[in-house]
């Protein structure tokens, strides 16, 4: 069934990421408008809320799911409020855009999956943006082509100009390495069953408590081997680049070079600061999937089986990170309902 | 004043182009419905509006613009119609989007002008969508800094991988041309001052009464020199390439190296085969910034003057075509009301 | 007749140019030595020719041309001393590499055109060294296998960092552009038929008496249009670029991206700083060339039609600068020998 | 001492790699000459000499090297037949370029060691001719010139269009990766700690008896973590990549982007087919440094040390293949006389 007004959408945490969906949602994506904020900080939330005609603020999530005008719901509250909010949703029945992660470990996010299941149809959509954004989608429609043949390997570079003080080793599992996790099972289609975590010896420019960067090893069910390069405050720019090898071709994504300048005795160009600046366009076109499948009556996109199987590779992943060496992942049998 | 809710647009032509911009309006941009349609194929313009909630089928410009729910005007029917349907929208003092060109030549477009100076205040954004093109748009940003000084020579290349028969010189320079004499207008903040228009001896692709490619030279009043190849039946893509040389340093854009192959021998990657594929995010861009501009009671991007300006450089280009060598362009006096 | 010892060379001129070809023939050429060095500097020839063991130093290039260890000439000395240079070699048939220009107008160019006629046989190899530059010749042989078609359309870049004071317009044409009208004229395998020198308003950083940047349009009697940016006083680096655009592609050399860094911001390479480091490999080829075709005793490369053609064409380009638009080259009928 | 006539080189061994080696010194490089061939094939060792003027053939090593007009000595014959060449030019003190594999194990290797340092100075420069290679070298100037800061990663391409059958596993390690192994080592100025080789599923390009590809990690002792593509029947040409990843940068060789080309919907460049065309200016230039070298009396490039180590990690490599996971490199203590 197809919903012709615009979709009336309950956005959940007004920080930074909550902050700009609600702006995106206003005045970038077609079909649907901001009907409730909420957060936890009531000031906050009311003067978010009295920017935009028609818009309510919540200091409860559930009150906000509750209300007429509210179709759909995204949350973009920090991590451990998640599971709670994705429940509410579905006693509600809303479908929801719930930002990464999913929830912090495993075990809620199996229990997230149980409650989906019971509720008999797929609400959620999992906010692993990369899988919208333009040279990703590019490289992922040549390798379902089969023209290349069979991928091989896959090397990756995930970089930051930085990153804020206080970023621990877990959280460059959590929170970065975590999109490479979920682009390696999207592109080829296949689990991942080991983690390797090697720590070359720190940059000096690395913060204290956090040992950067990390070279780290995932072997898949489908016998591919998978790297990535993971370094947080290399000091350039914020630059996200994958090369798939496969048994007739390799193809690479991640250049950005789009504006090429001579000056000052160098050719070259500029590199993104941030993955805001990044994936701006990757964000945009996230959202307006979702609203579109939503009005549609439909549920697309990464799913929670995706947000449970990224929360055992990053238990993996810190394990090995803490322990050293190769660990192998750990995840139930895939539920019929998410194939 | 801004317009809280959606902008009702009627859009004129639904031809292909107008087509697209009906979805786009619906589908793609925020802030902006169709609430009209019109063209003077009644069948066509019917089976359009029937798909969509809420609008409704004209086959009477003037009737769609007298209409209550419609509050602005996209005109992407035939160039020869465009006149009368600015002269029209004038008497509803509706903002306008103009698809390219503004008017078929430098006479009538001297016509829209003065009757929009009449109206007292600006009304209408010509199409020239490229300078929401996110690669023309950092050149621009980049040249405005300052940074690289003055611009000294502007190379073009424009590339089609065919062109459908009928084509003809005269609409090489109209249709084609034309988005270059925009481009090296808003680049450089220059008027052009003279075109000279070369004709090599023609590819064996180039079809019965087009002399294909064609190379040209612009002046301007800033004393820059500008070259542009138009090829329009190179066989291999739709490329626009763009580099300006400065004082301090050049900066090239359009090689749209994104996604890297290498695969059988070769390294590369694939080239848009047309300019809905190269141009489709300056199109939704131009859109949503008219009706975001619009919304809040502004006319902004290209003027009437530069829909005029353009008109009576491809005059010269035609004349240079067709009796050789260096043609001066005449411009009337830019009035205040453009500045 | 093949020679079996060592070419034994004369080198004529020791000046920058002459004393960097002293060194190539002594460490990097195989088969091949210098035996004389000549120049009107009587102190400096003899410095130079105190380095190398068995090499005699001349004032006189007659005496040297004479003695009995000199098997072939290279010439290097300023342009106006070439034609009775060449005349000398000629008495003693030797073979001659002779430095670009031949000599430095096309009517003395004539005389020692109808001097090697006489001789009966090609002896001279003029010194257009980017015919042997390995992009240049990927280019030739491309555009030679017929895989693109026809070539419609030669762009060509030719930047200097800075020029040093003193170099004047006529200079630009007979020094710099001569470059790309014999590369024109080389890959096209067409003759120049007319020059348009046009002048962009010259950069601040253009020194007194010089108009830099120049554009300039060449039309050749195979149809072709071939544009030139000269600018000579570009700040950034010497980048020498070309792109050929043919019936069904277009090929394009000279990014000279070899080296990619990412660092403070910015991804790209540096450029080359002069002449000497971009066609390094270019000049080891050229002579290399040279000795090998005359120990084998034969004459390849550009001829002494070549370096008539290319005064010519120089000349039509310092009246198209003096006097404005465009100038038609006047040549004699190719004599057979020369085809 | 230096000296003054041109050196006069055995070659032993005239198969592919010596044949080739034997036209570089008589026709390429400057200032030697091949004056001895050696090969066990008595035929075919008489046809190469009799092709060039002073060259005499022989079957037996030492018979050359006893020679009065045998200066140096070029070791081209199979990896076991080393070990006793380079011992009997230790006999007659005799300069050597010796291909790479020094020797085909480490025990051989360090008895080389040990030979060459009884001899009281270096007389051995060992054939890795990466560190000749043009992008190698900027690379390597780069990294020592210190601008980014400690190297923290490395990552490798070696990639071969295909491989002649009968390549094993161990072949993969002692032939294609070791040349990965000294470009560490070289560019790093650190020794290899460890090997890890993973081994994804094949592709099924991959001839039997052969895992292609493999991915390989080396830990070295200044704690940078460096991982090595290995594909040897990737189909689409011959490609070595580099990237070193460093505190403040990362800079990139290998993408070989000269001449690039629009044809067919795509725009690009060739690959080169094999390493012959890939590094034919490094061979040249490794040459002609030995004998320039030679010829003043020194020793420079890869040493004894260089050639033992290669062989220490190759076999950690092979152990790793075999048996699995990482494998510790077990080196001897770094003589002084190589330091
Ligand atoms: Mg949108
Ligand atoms: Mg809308
Ligand atoms: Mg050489
Ligand atoms: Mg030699």
């Amino acid at each position: 069934m197809t919903q012709h007004g615009p979709l009336g959408v309950a956005v959940i945490g007004t920080g930074k990421m909550g902050a700009d969906h609600v702006r995106r949602i206003n005045e970038v994506v077609s079909g649907a408008r901001v009907t409730a904020v909420v957060d936890v900080d009531a000031e906050r939330v009311k003067a978010v809320a009295d920017g935009i005609e028609g818009c309510t603020a919540y200091t409860d999530p559930a009150a906000a799911m509750a209300a007429a005008d509210v179709d759909a719901v995204l949350i973009a509250s920090p991590g451990p409020a998640h599971e709670a909010a994705l429940l509410t949703a579905f006693e509600h029945d809303l479908p929801v855009l719930c930002e990464k992660p999913l929830t912090p470990d495993a075990a809620s996010a199996l229990r997230v999956m149980e409650a989906e299941q019971r509720l008999g149809h797929r609400r959620v959509q999992v906010g692993f943006m990369r899988r919208y954004d333009a040279e990703y989608t590019k490289l992922k429609t040549l390798l379902d082509s089969g023209e290349l043949g069979r991928t091989l390997m896959l090397h990756n570079r995930h970089r930051n100009a930085s990153i804020p003080s206080g970023f621990t080793n877990a959280n460059l599992v959590n929170d970065s390495l975590v999109h490479e996790m979920d682009v390696t099972r999207w592109l080829l289609g296949q689990e991942i069953t080991s983690v390797t975590v090697l720590r070359p010896r720190p940059s000096s420019h690395a913060p204290e408590g956090l040992d950067d960067p990390q070279f780290v090893v995932f072997e898949t069910d489908g016998g591919a081997v998978v790297d990535v390069e993971v370094f947080l405050n290399c000091g350039f720019g914020y630059q996200v680049q994958a090369e798939a090898v496969c048994e007739r071709g390799s193809a690479r994504i991640g250049d950005a070079h789009d504006l090429l300048v001579n000056t000052a005795g160098r050719w070259g160009g500029t590199i993104a600061q941030d993955f805001v600046e990044r994936f701006a366009d990757a964000y945009d076109r996230e959202v307006q999937a979702w609203v579109d499948a939503t009005r549609r009556g439909e549920v697309t996109g990464p799913s929670v089986w995706d947000g449970y199987a990224a929360a055992a590779v990053c238990e993996a992943g810190v394990r090995s990170q803490s322990e050293g060496g190769r660990v192998e992942v750990e995840l139930v049998d895939r539920p019929a309902f998410y194939r």
